[in-house]
């Protein structure tokens, strides 16, 4: 049977203030009409039905998750006891479905990205599916670039293996860490560099299979906690801390990729939403009660209070009721650091 | 007697959104640690006494002002109909101070603007009343330039007339209007031109009399108020409106000036407050809960959000728990229009 799991352990701050401690990324409605998590939810049931969906998530945000998806029977939300990034979490779901159903094949999708064209999303990963129990191996979605991003890793494809439902399964040559601008420019013109979306599909035992041969820790972890779930508390916070990519996809001896073509976006950053929102005649990306008066290419949100600009240009405004970000589109990324420094100060009640 | 006007018809917008309809800037506490009327009173009253003391000011502020200042007999708020500039404002309350005090000699002061040095204020404030009282004319108080300000009107000296409590009275040659900028920076090198500071000193009959000669419609309503206090709501509306600058000063059979040496600043829009309050090392000025991180120049605000700042440079970012403001320092003289724009869209609720 076809599974998904939706890894929704996210605890980012580069979304203050409008993520906070207890409300991730994953929780905002970040201009789709709902939390990033429910449409990711929406548009994965229909091909598996809710009892098949898992939802990986932190302790902190456990209940948020079964109120935001009341479909799903609670023991599919997974709690994890402590955050030991993306190759426990996968590793984990993959675990526990196994011992649902032994020939499960799974796609597995982040939480917090953005996706359009649903109906597409579903007939590639239904394909991709297809081509891993059919095949085996670890699969990966590719999204063509757009622009000369610096801020994601890349797939090299290979040659292509085979055709399934129109769309053609390369080998992947490698993975390629964030590129420079000028490398980054290269892949743009090239046919054969894609972003690497973090969405994957597999069989969930060759999966176990690949953490059993180069994470054998995480292995014995997931075999303890399956033999006695009460062991998570104290088995889990000790399991490695590596990512999917970097723990089990990068050796995996089998990698496949299928190029995809649906709009895609991870919206990193508040910028980004500026990929997945309609701007005005001047590049402004403006949501809420806002007035942005003779100002070119800026992001600004409001949750409430009235925010009214003039004449600013290329900067992320974001308010709150009880906060309020100011930074150039350029240096969103470092909003990270303002969180870390707001921390020193002892702003607890508004991270 | 020595009587103290103090002008509180202001509705101005250009603190918004720290200012609203309801409570305009002299209700505003710029760092002071009491909005600005409640300090421009305390500064004066030591001078001449709480019941010498009026506030001309708008009705909709009229009960927020006693509230204010509740030492006041009540009746010492005038509370005007409608807005009718100054030469209205000090027409009426001079009027009605003579109905008390037929030879009452009056200082005025805007209720909105920042001094420093209260003591050497009141001495100066005194023997400029001394001179009126004795010589006649009205007198205006002049403030040395420190920067070449092309917001401000000036007053050009004529030569000094006599001295007083160490105090140079000088004839005023003209008023002279808002400069350009290469004139202004003239004036600061200058020692003929003073910035005008808005504070007067009059025997209120000479003040009627200027009124009577040069503005006969004015002088009129203000007999008829007289007469019948019950009329102000039918009269006072179709008053003149003119400054008392341009409608009675610049008019004015004698007019003398004595410059003047504390601190002082009209505050007339954010970035102004640089000049009243301290500073970091890089030139930002913050109030409130608010964290400016590498950034310079920057005047920050906040009446409640938390405000976190990361890589901007010479912006105003002003933030209360229903509102906020983000405009660079050079146009926030411009924030009027964008209340204007505000208007039109309907957020009456925060202006």
């Amino acid at each position: 049977m076809l599974h998904a799991v939706i890894m929704a352990g996210g605890s980012g701050t580069r979304f203050w203030p409008a993520s906070r401690r207890g409300r991730p990324k994953q929780f905002l409605t970040l201009g789709g009409g709902a939390p990033l998590l429910r449409l990711t939810y929406e548009r994965i049931e229909p091909l598996v039905g809710a009892e098949r969906v898992r939802v990986v998530t932190s302790r902190a945000t456990a209940n948020a998750t079964r109120e935001l998806l009341p479909e799903l029977p609670a023991a599919n939300v997974l709690a994890e006891p402590a955050a030991r990034d993306t190759a426990a979490c996968v590793g984990w779901a993959s675990r526990t479905i196994v011992e649902a159903d032994p020939n499960a094949v799974c796609v597995v999708l982040p939480a917090d990205h953005v996706i359009g064209e649903e109906g597409r999303l579903r007939e590639i990963l239904a394909a991709g599916a297809r081509h891993v129990a059919e095949t085996g191996g670890l699969l990966t979605f590719g999204v063509r670039p757009t622009r000369p991003e610096t801020g994601y890793g890349y797939l090299k494809l290979g040659p292509v293996q085979r055709r399934i439902g129109g769309l053609a399964v390369h080998v992947l040559e490698r993975f390629v860490e964030k590129p420079d601008a000028a490398t980054a420019r290269d892949y743009v013109v090239s046919d054969r560099y894609l972003w690497n979306s973090g969405i994957f599909a597999w069989k969930a035992t060759d999966l176990l299979e690949e953490i059993r041969r180069q994470l054998p820790l995480l292995a014995d972890g997931l075999e303890t906690m399956a033999a006695d779930p009460t062991a998570a508390d104290r088995v889990y916070p000790s399991l490695p801390r590596t990512s999917v990519d970097y723990g089990i996809m990068e050796g995996a001896r089998q990698v496949w990729t299928i190029p995809v073509d649906f709009p895609w976006s991870d919206v990193g950053s508040w910028p980004a939403l500026a990929e997945i929102l309609p701007a005005d005649g001047r590049g402004n990306v403006l949501q809420g009660r806002v007035l942005c008066r003779d100002g070119a290419g800026n992001v600004a949100i409001s949750e409430g209070p009235a925010v009214a600009t003039l004449g600013i240009d290329g900067l992320v405004v974001v308010a709150t009721p009880d906060a309020v970000l100011v930074v150039p589109a350029d240096r969103a990324q470092e909003v990270k650091e303002l969180v870390a420094a707001m921390e020193e100060l002892g702003w607890k009640d508004v991270l």
